[in-house]
């Protein structure tokens, strides 16, 4: 039987389904790894020696002695070629009968996680994944200066069907004048659990989470990785701190260390599962405005690109989920680590 | 310079920042049409003589004499054979700690709009197009009458990148025990304009757009085809009466056949552009329980499917769009229907 489940966060109701099939459909069909096998690279201004290709650095991890804008770097964060925002200008809101609209305005960089071209997030050492953590970290705390500013996404398309342009693996930051809708949705829901039970609606959904334990992925001594009760999509993970925390950028170092430990783990289980599918995966966190908040608990989302979600969820924002979340744990519970590479 | 914009019944801001090239990339790069050039059919349940393929009919609109769920029919409407929604049960809503779901009850039908395997809906004659808004009329009025339902989505997948499992034309209904959230937030900014103006949003925005014209596909004396101000995606068209009307299933004689118009004339426009892109379509209607709403508007959101999406506006509800609608809707006007075929 079909249930209707309910995300208690945003009251999003997603049908779950069940096929039957252990795997789902349209996930593990194309390949978002790359190998030197695929043939020549060709210009990719994401390696190192094209440091000239891309907009001087605004921040980089390097070797000591080694200069700005030169190889040496571990880590490298640029302004986006392309920016879809411009930093320069003012926000010049205006309205055009019924409508509104504004400038532009906002920061777009690249954050290069590896110099290395078949490099990929779930293969870096520990140290290299928490250095891109640290990388989120600074260029939020960075970027909250300009009080233009209201909210960052960050967020990582890797694959060319999860909307990635390079196959380099980066992960992306654009600064927003305004709060994107999504995320006022969620602080909204989780102001109205809040104000009814005096709790974060993300601490509660952890604690029942452990104690459950069926949709859980993995846990450690500060994050939990799990399949969240109403998932939009096949093999959607969240990983969530375990203690209250609204601001991601208030990370302290061994909490750093235990989200590299469990965000790669959690990464490298996916891989293996589904044969490294296309993802997507996005940082939530509050808003720059709030200084300390009650009910809302920062976390990540993961998305493994399926082929074949069906393009009405885009219409309705309702969506129909062939695997069950217990289904999907269960199974990345189970991947065998040892041999992977 | 990029522009943020707002839609007036949502709130959802969309970047508009056009990247100056005439055809926006990732569209355009698969075909959805087939030809009998493509090779053997296989076995298609939506063919001619394979009606015991499907479920018995609930509907069909078929040459006289012939019998139910045998060849003479020209619309087909079926239970969905793998359904994501079963017709039979209570709702039996129930909690789980902080969760809260029910079972999956609702109906799950496909609408067989023509029996030619090489059929598109851009294709089909004027009579045939009407037989299709009378189908989806039909199937809402008689599907209302089952009290466990709230609202229905009727929508179109159409080429697997836009979710359809099958190639042959058609066009899927889900009958909902709840309205969906997205649904629900539309009819919230709705009224929220309502309460400030005392006129329906929709219809204002109807005015608009034909007095200024920059975003208008056609219009005829009961329709307008337009490039919505705040589009999500490139090329996103929208259908709407001229005249208000909250619900799709109070369409007059009149109206069904200047929709029809309409909408093939804008799904040729599209297919022509685009190269038979793969797209959805969505309906949006007002739910069953309200009788007539004053403040919302029926009306069908067109989808052509853009595999360069970036997936991170699943995770944010934020989108980028690098084609503005000015633009999409200066290129389907231009587009020359005179050797369509």
């Amino acid at each position: 039987m079909p249930t209707l489940r309910k995300d208690p966060i945003t009251d999003r109701w997603v049908i779950i389904s069940p096929t039957g099939s252990k795997k789902p459909s349209g996930i593990g069909q194309v390949c978002s790894r790359i190998t030197p096998e695929d043939g020549p690279i060709g210009f990719c201004p994401f390696c190192t020696g094209n440091e000239t290709a891309t907009p001087p650095e605004v921040l980089a991890y390097r070797q000591a002695g080694t200069k700005p804008n030169e190889p040496g770097w571990t880590l490298r964060v640029t302004p986006n070629k392309f920016p879809a925002l411009r930093i320069e200008g003012s926000l010049d809101r205006t309205g055009e009968g019924v409508y509104d609209k504004m400038n532009g305005v906002g920061a777009h960089e690249v954050i290069i996680e590896t110099p290395d071209h078949y490099g990929r997030l779930s293969l870096l050492a520990q140290k290299e994944f928490e250095d891109v953590i640290w990388a989120y970290r600074d260029r939020i705390i960075d970027l909250k200066r300009d009080k233009r500013f209201k909210y960052i996404l960050i967020f990582k398309n890797q694959g060319a069907e999860a909307g990635a342009s390079l196959p380099h693996t980066h992960t992306q930051l654009i600064a927003l004048p305004i709060v994107p809708q999504m995320v006022n949705e969620e602080l909204e829901g989780a102001k109205r659990y809040y104000r009814y039970k005096e709790r974060c609606i993300l601490c509660d959904i952890v604690r029942q989470e452990i104690n459950d334990g069926s949709r859980v992925v993995s846990t450690n001594d500060d994050f939990v990785a799990l399949e969240p009760f109403a998932p939009r999509f096949p093999f959607e993970t969240w990983i969530l701190p375990r203690q209250h925390d609204s601001h991601f950028e208030d990370i302290k170092k061994n909490e750093a260390e235990n989200l590299a430990r469990i965000f790669s783990d959690t990464l490298k289980r996916i891989m293996k599962a589904l044969n490294w599918p296309p993802y997507n995966f996005m940082l939530h966190t509050s808003p720059f405005d709030d200084m300390v908040v009650e009910y809302y608990h920062w976390h990540f989302e993961i998305i493994p690109k399926s082929t074949r979600v069906a393009g009405f969820e885009w219409g309705s924002g309702f969506f129909i989920n062939h695997t069950a979340p217990e289904e999907a744990a269960a199974f990345l519970r189970d991947v065998d680590l040892t041999d992977f590479k």
